[in-house]
């Protein structure tokens, strides 16, 4: 097995995204998780540009680290200075990561009137960058900034800049399509030149501007490359990085190189929506691989063929990389999807039972009124379960009611909320104020409704989602409520849709709530 | 110039994504766009699966078309059956469209596993209901299920399969990356393949699975291929297919070949917005060439780069396609770019003005508490001119109160708001219920300030968004509200932020008001 590099760049090109701010604990915890799965390095910030990253570093030392490399990333020194002065140079050696990335620049135009320096300096500033940290006995890779459209224009001046890296001691030349504009061919046949023309390793770093960077990697690889740099989740300036979490499974699964521990395949789904939630942005839905939607079926036909033959529209076994198959519940999915449903509950059912029918008619009229339910697994189940009559409520919302009142200029404005239930013959009326309308009635269901169940303590919700519908009517619109709740042991969603979004929360809390209970029902444990 | 055929498959593949559900308008609507930029395929619908997608053809037939051709879809006919009494191709005839395309299996295993016949009986299949819709006149494209994956395993029946419809008259045969499982030197190889068998045109369909469909499809094209079919922002089954608002710009601008009308390329970005809208799916904000960042700056160097040199850090001159530069105004964004933001109002500030480290705090503490201003452009506006003392307010909300109230069981909730403003010494009070909260809250403070200023009659929300941050706090984490508010004339969008949805939606609210009488001011129209 051919090992790989891979060099994960979420901490410092992926910071370069929009929207993405990590506090000091966020570049920890993803630390954690990038060395838990077993990539090389973990690039994790420029300590000269940015204070937050230099702090990050002196508390990244004590982490221990298993699988990866710290990396900490800086520029060759300054035109007409010397090295040991330089404090750019200075910080990086000062984060005392045992590898540095260094980048300079392999596009002679951009030498001469970016950094306003002659093409001979730019070369000596390489040379004596990359030397400078070999004689402080780090690991030294160096960042080729625009090779590939350097190449394009001047292939002898970019060739001479990675061969004066490499001549110094470079451990790693990596390539970078830094405008992120090259066509796969190019990436391809520019990358085996370098291999071919270097004595020490290569490495490819793309950008996907061209929508290529995942394929551009892949070529690179084949064309020699040893290194892949990129963002886990694909974060990064404009259209953003190389996504690991695609190339990765494609490289280790498919062609068999080792690029990480090959126990650890089975976490790279987990891993990442763990990283996508501490960059607070949303995985997407259609990642390969690791999207939730990755091995989703909605055509009739697919979800036919898959049931009759594994991977009859399904590239790789999704269990392999921790995802899951499944079929789409929706008002255009076939009665097979929704028969397959309620056979979990109801092994006798067939497409066509009646109460298949049923089951159709209901999802199709909710959906008309702004529910979904291809990711509120919960409230499906609640549906299916009340149309089959299996289930019994737990409890009656009898009224409730919600205040909400600008007591201050700024920020002083206070929600509470009042609510009545019921469960058989008695009732408990509970109020309690919020952060907010929604918070300030999930308070108020939950207090009331622990008198007569104790094991909603420990219940609680982990996500809230906002979906406001046909935007054009803006905030008349309808808007989908998804809540995600927790009892430490299982996780699901539930989902409410209305005009109102208090109406909206309220039906997918209630769901919620009443998910928990049949849940502790059904394990026998006090409810 | 060499022209592509571009085949759009948005209303046929698009509609297998998660979340998509077109109405007949919509579709229309797709059809118009998409015809209006010079695509010269437009693959709307399964006539015979689908009923809508009946109806929809009917409507379509009166569209008139300027330079797109309506393509449906449909299968070869069932295994032993006649061609002309074939429900399926029955359905698919009376759509009376100019073209139509026919999918069918060129991969043995799914022949005779799925389909479950023979597989000379599948070669007839194909053969016989290419010539059937050829003597109908139609132009006939064959849709190559899983052919690359077929030519793995088998590739002299996946090349009988695609053989079979060319002989039989097929007008374009198109290889289906159908699990979207191979690598790019896989489709390039076998694509070459087919190019030189074939002696009609061969076209490319790729999926996503694999993050490669883009790059694929420009592998293809190298290869030979002479048809691109994808859908125009990428949406399809599972994780999409080729994006076709990506390898349009790629291959037209940087490879001279023709796909859409040449003067329509500066309307690509405004045409797939529009797409993305209808599909009621937001358009991702990294996709290149259309994505809102697909040309913004963060770090401080490439801001610098970007200012010294065009093209420093962009692959191709952003107007071309009708999107635009943007220097990421945040927090970590340098002096630079806070400073390029002031000059708009002030044009003698500096990077050194005291304003601008005045701004830069602001903007700081501000985000820290949830704002964030890279969209909300309004918002940013008037902060600054807050801050440089260029804005004195139009109005002051004295104070507001909101009361919700469930008043039967189901959809039976309703919410009112009271408000009270003061412009100068007079004072107005008003209340209005609302579809929701914030609708209320809307329509109370716009009846209480058009006593003062009438023109905001012309002012209406058009979208409305809500951010849960930190959603490891579920309902009680700080929201991010993002308005978009139109007078028919300008687009604006402002931000607030608060723990409390009602608070920050009122706060990006009184912002767009003030914005658009800052602009009525601002032409001497009456405000």
């Amino acid at each position: 097995m051919k090992r790989l590099d891979i060099l994960d760049s979420t901490l410092r090109d992926g910071a370069q995204s929009e929207g993405i701010s990590f506090s000091l604990d966020d570049k920890l915890n993803i630390v954690r998780a990038l060395d838990g799965l077993g990539v090389s390095h973990i690039e994790a910030g420029n300590p000269f540009s940015n204070p937050k990253d230099y702090e990050f570093f002196e508390r990244a030392s004590v982490l221990n680290l298993k699988n990866a490399k710290l990396v900490a990333f800086g520029s060759t020194r300054k035109k007409g200075a010397s090295v040991g002065e330089d404090k750019n140079c200075i910080a990086l050696l000062s984060a005392g990561t045992p590898a540095v990335s260094l980048v300079g620049k392999a596009w002679d135009k951009q030498v001469t009137q970016v950094l306003g320096a002659g093409l001979e300096e730019n070369l000596r500033m390489i040379g004596e960058t990359v030397a400078f940290f070999k004689r402080a006995h780090k690991e030294v890779i160096f960042d080729a900034e625009h090779f590939f459209d350097g190449y394009k224009q001047n292939p002898s001046y970019a060739m001479a800049a990675i061969q004066a890296a490499c001549e110094a001691g470079a451990d790693c030349v990596a390539l970078c399509d830094t405008n992120g504009g090259c066509f796969p061919e190019e990436i391809a046949r520019m990358t085996r030149a370098a291999v071919e023309a270097l004595r020490c390793p290569v490495g490819i770093h793309c950008h996907n501007d061209m929508g290529c960077a995942v394929a551009n990697t892949l070529l690179a690889v084949e064309a020699g490359a040893a290194q892949i740099q990129g963002t886990f989740t694909g974060i990064g300036e404009r259209c953003g990085n190389t996504r690991l979490s695609t190339v990765i499974p494609s490289l280790q699964l498919k062609r068999g190189y080792g690029c990480i521990l090959p126990g650890q395949m089975g976490s790279l789904t987990k891993t990442a929506r763990y990283i996508a939630e501490v960059s607070n942005m949303a995985l997407g839905k259609f990642l390969p691989y690791v999207g939730k939607n990755a091995f989703a079926h909605k055509a009739g036909m697919h979800v036919d063929g898959v049931s009759k033959l594994e991977g009859a529209f399904e590239h790789i076994d999704p269990a392999r990389v921790g995802n899951k198959r499944n079929f789409l519940i929706s008002e255009v999915s076939g009665k097979a999807a929704v028969a397959a449903e309620l056979k979990k509950f109801a092994p006798e059912l067939t497409k066509e039972s009646p109460e298949t029918g049923r089951v159709m008619g209901k999802l199709k009229e909710l959906e008309y009124r702004g529910f979904q339910f291809e990711s509120a697994t919960a409230s499906l189940e609640l549906l299916v379960k009340r149309e089959l009559g299996m289930f019994t409520p737990f409890f009656k919302v009898e009224h409730f009611k919600i205040i909400g009142e600008q007591i201050l200029e700024e920020e002083g404005y206070s929600s509470s909320a009042l609510i009545k239930v019921s469960v058989g013959e008695q009732s408990e009326v509970s109020g309690a104020e919020g952060d907010g309308p929604v918070n300030a009635l999930d308070r108020a269901l939950r207090k009331a409704l622990e008198v007569f169940y104790p094991c909603l303590a420990d219940m609680r919700l982990i996500d809230y989602k906002v979906r406001v519908m046909e935007p054009k009517n803006a905030t008349a619109a309808v808007v989908r409520v998804l809540i995600e709740s927790t009892d430490g042991e299982n996780v699901w969603t539930t989902v409410g849709a209305s005009k109102d979004i208090i109406n909206a929360s309220f039906l997918a809390l209630t769901d919620s709530v009443e998910y928990k209970l049949m849940l502790a029902q059904g394990t026998g444990k006090t409810v």
